[in-house]
Parts: C-alpha cells; structure tokens; sequence
C-alpha cells in the first residue's frame, strides 16, 4: 500500500471514530464502576485509524485463519478493544454496558471467552511476545499473508520478555509485525522511567533491529502514514506515539492518580468529548479467505524399548516426537537452547522446518507456541523443568487463554546428579498442577515415555511431560497403554499390608523396595502414579481400602506433587488410609544420580525403612 | 585509576596466570568427570586480568562489607570461580579436585555454600540483575566504594532479565557496575544468534545507557585497558569480548559438540596449555575494612485495627510495613509500579530514601532484592501475587542461594472482583509451598496481616504473605500476638462434629458458615490456619481427633494450597480424618467479589452445604 495522505474530510472522520472509541470506553468504565479508561483513551486515535484504514479481518469469520491479528498487549486498555468491536459491528451498544458485569463476555482484560481475541491479557509484557509467535506462524506455518498488530503500553517496555520478543522479531526479519505503543507516558504510580521521550525507546529498539517511527499519537496523518509504513518497510515495526493518558477530558488528561478508575463525572466527559456517536466501520476483508487448515495425520509408530533395557525417559519422549512429526503435519517444537539435552533435537534434526530455536529465552519460548496454537498448530515446548519456572507467568496466562500446549521439562529431580539445584526441577510439578485445566504426567520408562508424548497432541489444555536425565529400566513391554488418567499397579497381593506409590525415577527405586520388604515378609502394592493430574482415584481409593497405608515417593520438594495429590485423591474416602510421605527434604548439593537418591531420602532402601515405620507405628 | 599500558612482563605473567586457571579448570572437570571446562577457558583471560589487576577483596574476610563483588552470571564456568580462589590461596589444590563430589562445597554451580559467593547462579540471565542489586546497596545504601563485577555468558543475553537489568542500571547510572560479557559465540546447541558479532551486543546494550567496550578477550592489555576504564567512565560498562570457547586446547577450541564435558584428552590438553602451575596473586585489598553494619532497632508500635471495623489486609500490611521501616533502619522496600495497589506506596511516602522503585519489570525486582539481602539488608518484595509468577525462576534461585526475602503478593484470590483472572493469584500458595526453606503467610485480618508483616523480618529464608484486596471484617483484638507456625481457633465446642479450615478471606465465609450449621444444630470449629507453612500440625491433629472430619477452604486452586497443607499435617495420624475441600473449580470471570466467591464455591452458603454433605455421607 503506498503512503498517502489523507484528505481532511477522511481525517474528519476518524477523529470522530477515535472520540466515539473515548466516548464509549467512558460509557463501559462507567457502567461497570471500574475499568481503566484513561488508558484506554491515550491509544484511542491510533486504534480508529488501525480498525478503519489498516486491520484486515473478517468479524464474521473469526476463525479465517487468513484474519491478522490484533492483540491488545496493554490488556487494561480493554474498554476500547470492546468499543473497537461496537464500531465494527461485531458487539452491541447494550452487550459494551455489560462490561466486568458476571457472565458477561467483556471481562475487566480481554479473554477469548470473545472470538476476536486470540489470547489473554493484562500480565504485561506478554502480548507482543505472542504476537512474535503468530508472525513466525503466518510466515514460516501457515504462510499467509496476514498481519500482526500489537497494543503495547509504554510502561510494560520495562518488562524484559519485551525485550526477548523485539531481539527474536528483530532476528528473524518478521515483517509481518507492528508494535503499536501507546506512550502516554503515566504508569500506575507515577511517571515511567522515559515519560515522553519517544526516542529512548527508539534507539532501544531500533539496536534489535526494528524499524521505529516516533509520532505524535493524537495526529490521524501522522498515525495513518505510520501504519502504511509499517506494512511496506519489510522490517518488524515499532511506532513509537506520544499520547496524553485520559485524552480529550481534562479533568483526568495527563493527570497522575487517575489511573484504572471510572472519570469523576461521566456526563460531563462524554459532553467534553463531542457526545455519544453511532459510527459503524466496515473493516477491510483479508485478502485471502482460507479455511482451518485441516492437518495430515498418518499412521504414527512409536519407538519402543524392550523391557529390561536402560534408557532415559527424556530418550523416548524425543524418539517419539519425532515419530509423531512424521505422522502429523501439525506438530510443530520449540526448544530454549538446550535441544541436545532435552532431546528435541531429535525432531530439529528430523523436521527442521517445524522446529523453533528460541535459544535462552524461555517466556518468548512459551509466547511463541502460544501464538502457533491459536492457529492450530500444536507446539511442544522444551526445556528443563528448573527453566520452565522462568516462564510461569505466561504459562498462568495461556491457562487462562485455554491454550493447547504440550510443556516438556527434561532433567527434572534430583536424580540429574552433579549438576546442583539450579538445575533440578523440584517444584515443578507443584506448579504444574496448579494450573488451570492441566494435565501433569511423569513417565518412569521410555515406552511410557513415548506413549504419554503422543498422548498429549491431543488432550487439550495445558499438558506438562516430565522427563529425567539418567538411563532408567523399561519396565513396560512393548505395546502398552497408558491413558491419561491411569495408573499401573506394578506388585500386588491379596494380603499387601501397604502401598507405595510412585512416579518416574522413584518407581524403579519403590519396585526394588517392595521386593526388600518381602524378603522381610512384608507384602506391599507398588503403584506407578504417571498420571498425576488427573489422578487415578479408584486405583487410589482401592489400594486405601485394601491397605490402609499409602506412602508416597516422590524426585520433589514434599510439597504439591504426588503426595498432594495422593492425599486429595483418598481424602474424601469413607475409611481414610494413613498416609506417609517421602520426598526431597535437604538442599541437593552435587553428586551422583544414586547419591542424590540416598541423600534426598527417597531411593530403596529409605521407601522400605519409611514402610517399615509406618507399620510399626 | 589511571589507564595504563602493562609493560611485557607483567603481560607474560598474566597471560601465565590465564593458562593456570585454564589448566586448574581441566583439571576439575576431568576429576569430576563432568562440568564446563570449555565455558571455563573463554573466560579465563578476562577472570585473570581482573583477580590480579582490579578485584578488591579480602578473601580472609569473606564479609568485609567494603569488597567488591564478583558473581558467575554464567554460574556453569565454576570450574574458572574455583580455579581463581586456587590462584588467590582461598582454596587448597586438593579441594579443587572435589570439584562436583558429594559433599563438597565446590558444586557443579555455585553455591553460597562457598563463603565468596554472593548468590546461587547457574540459572542463566540472573547473576547480572542481581548485580544492579548490589550496585544499588553499595550507593544507596551501604553508602561504600566497592565495584560489583559480573561475568556474564552471551547465550544469556538473549534472556530478558538480563535487559531489564541493562535498563534498571543505566537508568540508575551505576557506574559501580561492570558486565564482562565472554562472547565466545557458541551456546550448548550451537552458535548464538549474533556470534562474534560484539557490535551487535554494544549497539544493543548503548541504547540502554551503558558505556560499552569491545575487546579481543584473550588480549591481556586490551582486557586490562577495558577493566580500568570500566572504574573510571562513571557510567555501567559493558566490556564486550570476543573469545574462543575451549581456547588453548585445538581439540575442542571454537568446537561445536563441546558443550559442558570434560576435555577429551586430560593429560594432552594440560601439556598443550603448558603443564600445571602453582602461581598465588596478592588480591587487592578493599580500600574500606567495614565491620558489618548494625541496624538500629528502636521500639516498634504496629498499627492497630478496632475489632469489627472493615480493613483490607494490604491496608494493615502497607501501614505496619512504615512502622517497622520507622523502627529498623535495615528494612528496605521494591514494589513493581504497583505501590498504591500493594500499600507498599505508604512506605514509599514515609521511607523514601529506602524504597526503590522497580517499574513493571518482576524478575529485576526480585533480583535487586536479592542483591540487598546480600549485604544484610531485610527487603520486603511486593506486587501483585499473580505476577510474582514472573519471576518465580528468580525466587526458586534465591531458595538456592538462602536468601533472607520477604515477599509479599497482593491482590490474591477471586476475591479481588472484576479485574479478571489475569489479576487474580490463584496458585501463588501452592508455588510459595513448593520453594526450599519457605514460609507461607495468610492472614484474614489487618490486625493479623500487621503483626504477620513484623514477623516475616526475622524469620530467615523466603517469607510469602498473601494479602488481599477488599475490605475484610476485623476479628482479632488489638494485641493479640500471631506466632509463624500456629492457627487461632475461632469457634470451638465439646460436641463439635467437623471443622471447617480456612485462610484470608474465606475465614469470614467460615465463620457465617459455621453460624448457619450452628442454626441446623451442627457444631463447627473453625481454624483460621493463617500460617500455612510452617503448618500448625497439632492443632489439625487436635481437630481430626476430635471431630474426624476436616473442610479445607481457600481462595486458590485446589491444588497445591491449604487443602494439600492440611492432608499433610494430618496424613500421618493413626486416626486420620475425613478431609474434604473447596477451592476455586471454575475459570473465574469478571464479577462482583460476593459474586466470584459464590462462582467459585467457597462462600458461607457453599461450606455449609459442603459440610452438611461431609456430615452425611
């Protein structure tokens, strides 16, 4: 689109869209007694002449994977993402009154609960890293021609996955990409660090390789030719717009301590800002009109591994993802940097052209397989467990956006040897099953390893593999199942006096255990808990009805893993078991693999003096 | 110190010493059979000119608080840390060879386990935020001339953290702070993304308002020039220096595939780094010799709240918060641009010369407290208890390193209202649960929440206090003392049939319930369980004794909360009770708070039809 200028009854009009968009932001804050209108009127006129001159989407069609995207970063502005759809026409005056009532699909942030909005927002920092992902997507996945628009505010500029989304953006040329940013100059508490000066944001971003263009924010010619810009220069774009918080009411514009709070008096604004107005935008089709792409998905064969062998769990997840890349044409990787251990490598090797280096980074590393899996991709998203918490805030938020991600954390445990705690995910299936709607599997063997890894394309959610470092025992033979949900029980006896339950590094170490105490005359269930959430509460509540006596063992702290959800499972039972409890008390230090084992208190020889304790007490 | 040219001895003899802590890192990782030798030997020129040339440091008096500071950013070049406390005659040869056994104090990361290290590193991207921490403390706080030098990775720069740090610093003009950035453009996978390209590292890191240097990093006079104008420019310095990973030995030197293993030939590749050596370097002296500093204590008089008056607990936190910053000098405060929200905003107000603003950037607000505790500073942490998950990497780091923090999230729970899910913390207790060492706070009242906050300053390790948003009745009279670890019992009779457990503001929900079964002539106790770890295991045990049945409620996810903290307290008994629970099951939406606590199930109405349930079943 070449660069031309407006004439002054076009830019007549979008000033009015752009009142009509403060207007009606105003309304919405009003009627629900909060909100954050102020913020949503300093972007006001730059997203009048987006929806009016630029965006290309079909509100009818929100699923045309053809649409671009936009994506309102600085999700506070909510009230005039929601005035944006009464001006096109996808809302109603009335549903835009209902906003942060109960029920109501304008929440106080945007959700997907709209089908406008392709991700949750209002964690700051988060939207343009997705929309990093969904601009890699449109080029390298979908290959349409679609653009990315994102809304950032100015203060979230201090968020650093701001800066992990301009070096990846700016690294991969993504053209496709327009960082929109409302520099109104006022955060919560005060000024930001750079208030106005648009340049120290430019010179920031343009050292990543961005394109920048500082305007004025309020100026419709200057906004217009910056967007036109944007979509020809070739290069990620940031705008840079010097906008007043609160424009157009000047009771709260440019006003410290009128942040995230209805105006004072809304009659009066709405009477300063020219009244209430009814336009309605016909918004640009996309150029192209697509259907979901419906994936190929072929016969899959997994690896497998004969029982007795030793062979990581981490081995077998990677073995089969890349099996499962051969069979599905939708399965795309993202790894941090660490695809030799974790094994994703495997698949980078196998399917180059679906694998994402994201290299050490791991909230973009998260925000990337976000964006892809708005447009149906399925991403697996690889790194150590321990580095997986660097990226809790995202995966909270894609929670909340209902996103489908497959989340593999290798090295998990103490079991990983010398390498120390910061290495060591300990807490992370704590994290993990505090999530909401997730699914938590922790595979002891390879065989289960690969068959929980295909398991995942499909189970929706927030699903988290947890693999480990060290070669363990195939335990399973060939051709078993695992279904999520399940659980297998490993020994077992009419007059078993306990249960062990474990996953991963500690069943090998529970089986050996159990067999101990035979030797002792001591019967005891062995129960591989694989799937920790959901949990196999019949099997559970079975062997609590059949023993009495549960004790879990867990490569974890004590806290929120399997012993948390061992207890949950019988808890409600009518005749409650004992329950004991063995997990990582000590800080590891370095050492071997059986060293940690011994020192964390759960390898064999403590799960059968902690039995034994049990029984005697 | 003036730039000075070194003449060709001193050249031979640090070049030398380069080759000793070359060889003393072979030598580690090959007795180890692990580690990062060729992580080590990048960095191994740059570590020698600053040990022998600029380091001021008492390794005799390991906590003279006038040293400088030196922290492994890229924590996996420990054997290079060690090598150097070798040649500096803080550690024996022998010692350096247990390097990763277990036991030793020479992990595969450092520790704090070792006297001279600050912080816990080997979690990439942390070492130089933590840095702007302690660049903050020397200026502002400890009021002394010592340099804070960071050895940082270029794989880490791709880290966010790491450019929230390049912000807070630069804007903060920390001249005290150097990032000595080993560009030896190779990560574990392969190349980073700009190789050797350190002009593209210092465009980036100017634009943040650093001084920067590129340097050949096996140039001894260029690394000795860069160090000294690095103390002289006033401004942070960047030293950008080009090395070779695994330089000295042409089997693995700028080798892909080399990546964190032992050299493959020991013996070869000490004769081809010119044999052992035994040099000891005379550190420099810190120019202070400080004791460490006392804070004043003066009385401390805790605000107090009239019993049945509404007082948000984020009120009574914020206004005891002052108190206690009035009666100990040593309490600082960061808040995330979020003090009005957090109440941090009264200390601010009252304190400002020990309040610290971060913006919206979690990770560095975190890290520049961990850098305060450092020195013997007591930082209390606060923003919103969802967005801690941003930096729940840094805090699983500070457990690490025993870091002394007290961290406190507002705006916890559905209770919050309309905002939506993306402000509600949810999971935060079961995150806090799951850290090493760790303390988690709920109190229910401002009176509780006041006393709570004075506490958490003495207790050691990490402390979380969970506070809320809106107005809670006040239960607890003026005075009443709340120990860590204990509960209070609010309702309580001989006859009681189950107990209701609560936390925060679904105590109040609590005790109507329990009023209402009281109606139905069910007698209730009801614990208000505001210590959830350490969790008050006897009176739990009391209760189950007494009544057999337990209902947790909690505004959280039912997992990973007060529901998994009391089965555990309880779990262990001979006679274990009933246990059921509540906790959010729902997505929360937008929403009056009375009408998120009815969504969620957990208020008075939904615990007493849960406990009617339990009663009859």
């Amino acid at each position: 689109m070449p660069v031309a200028t407006l004439d002054s009854s076009r830019i007549a009009a979008l000033t009015e869209l752009g009142q009509q968009l403060r207007v009606d932001a105003v309304r919405a804050a009003a009627a629900a007694g909060s909100g954050h209108p102020t913020s949503a009127m300093s972007a006001a006129d730059l997203m009048a002449v987006l929806l009016a001159n630029h965006l290309h989407y079909d509100f009818a069609a929100s699923r045309n994977p053809g649409n671009d995207h936009l994506i309102f970063s600085k999700g506070h502005a909510s009230p005039l993402l929601y005035a944006m759809y009464v001006a096109a026409g996808a809302i109603s005056d009335d549903e835009l009154l209902s906003f942060r009532e109960a029920g109501s699909r304008l929440e106080g942030h945007p959700t997907p609960q709209l089908p406008w909005v392709d991700v949750a927002t209002g964690s700051l920092g988060q939207g343009l890293p997705i929309g990093v992902g969904l601009a890699l997507t449109g080029r390298d996945l979908d290959r349409l021609g679609y653009r990315v628009w994102v809304l950032c505010g100015d203060g979230e500029l201090a968020e650093g996955s701001m800066w992990e989304a301009f070096e990846h953006a700016g690294h991969e040329e993504l053209g496709a990409l327009t960082a929109i940013v409302d520099v109104n100059r006022l955060g919560q508490t005060g000024p930001t660090r750079h208030g106005w000066d648009t340049a120290a944001y430019a010179r920031r971003i343009a050292a990543f390789g961005w394109h920048t263009i500082e305007i004025d924010g309020h100026d419709i010619g200057q906004i217009d030719r910056a967007l036109a810009e944007a979509e020809t220069t070739g290069a990620p774009t940031a705008i840079l717009a010097r906008t007043r918080k609160g424009k157009g009411v000047a009771a709260v514009e440019d006003a410290e301590g009128a942040h995230g709070k209805p105006l004072p008096d809304e009659a009066d604004a709405i009477a300063e800002l020219g009244g209430q107005r009814s336009l309605r935008i016909e918004v640009a089709a996309p150029s192209v009109i697509a259907q979901p792409r419906l994936p190929e998905v072929g016969r899959l064969v997994l690896p497998t591994y004969p029982e007795g062998e030793a062979v990581a769990t981490r081995t077998g997840f990677g073995e089969a993802l890349t099996a499962l890349g051969g069979a599905r044409s939708d399965v795309v990787v993202l790894d941090g940097d660490v695809g030799d251990s974790t094994r994703a490598g495997y698949f980078r090797d196998a399917h180059p052209e679906r694998f994402f280096e994201c290299y050490i980074a791991e909230q973009q590393l998260v925000a990337a397989a976000v964006g892809m899996q708005v447009q149906g991709w399925i991403p697996y998203v690889c790194t150590f467990a321990a580095f997986l918490s660097r990226a809790a805030d995202f995966l909270r938020m894609a929670a909340v956006s209902g996103a489908h991600l497959c989340v593999v954390g290798s090295h998990a445990g103490v079991s990983i040897g010398r390498d120390g705690p910061s290495q060591m995910g300990l807490g992370d299936v704590a994290f993990f099953r505090a999530l909401w709607r997730s699914t938590v599997l922790c595979p002891c063997d390879a065989n289960q390893a690969a068959w929980l890894t295909a398991a995942m394309a499909d189970r929706g959610g927030i699903s988290y593999l947890r693999t480990t470092r060290g070669e363990t025992p195939v335990l399973y033979p060939e051709g078993e199942h695992f279904p999520i949900g399940g659980s297998k029980i490993l020994r077992s006896s009419p007059g078993d006096e306990l249960t062990l339950v474990a996953a991963g590094v500690t069943v090998p170490e529970a089986i050996t255990a159990a067999d101990r105490l035979a030797e002792d005359g001591i019967a005891a269930r062995v129960i591989d808990l694989y799937s920790v959430k959901p949990v196999d509460v019949a099997t559970l509540q079975q062997a609590a009805a059949d023993t009495g006596c549960l004790l879990t063992v867990e490569d974890h702290w004590p806290q929120g893993g399997i012993g948390d959800a061992v207890a949950e499972a019988v808890g409600h039972s009518t005749a409650v078991p004992r329950l004991g409890r063995l997990g990582v008390l000590a800080l590891p230090g370095s050492g071997s693999p059986a060293e940690q084992l011994q020192h964390a208190g759960i390898d064999a020889a403590a799960i059968a003096d902690a039995a034994r304790g049990m029984l005697e007490s």
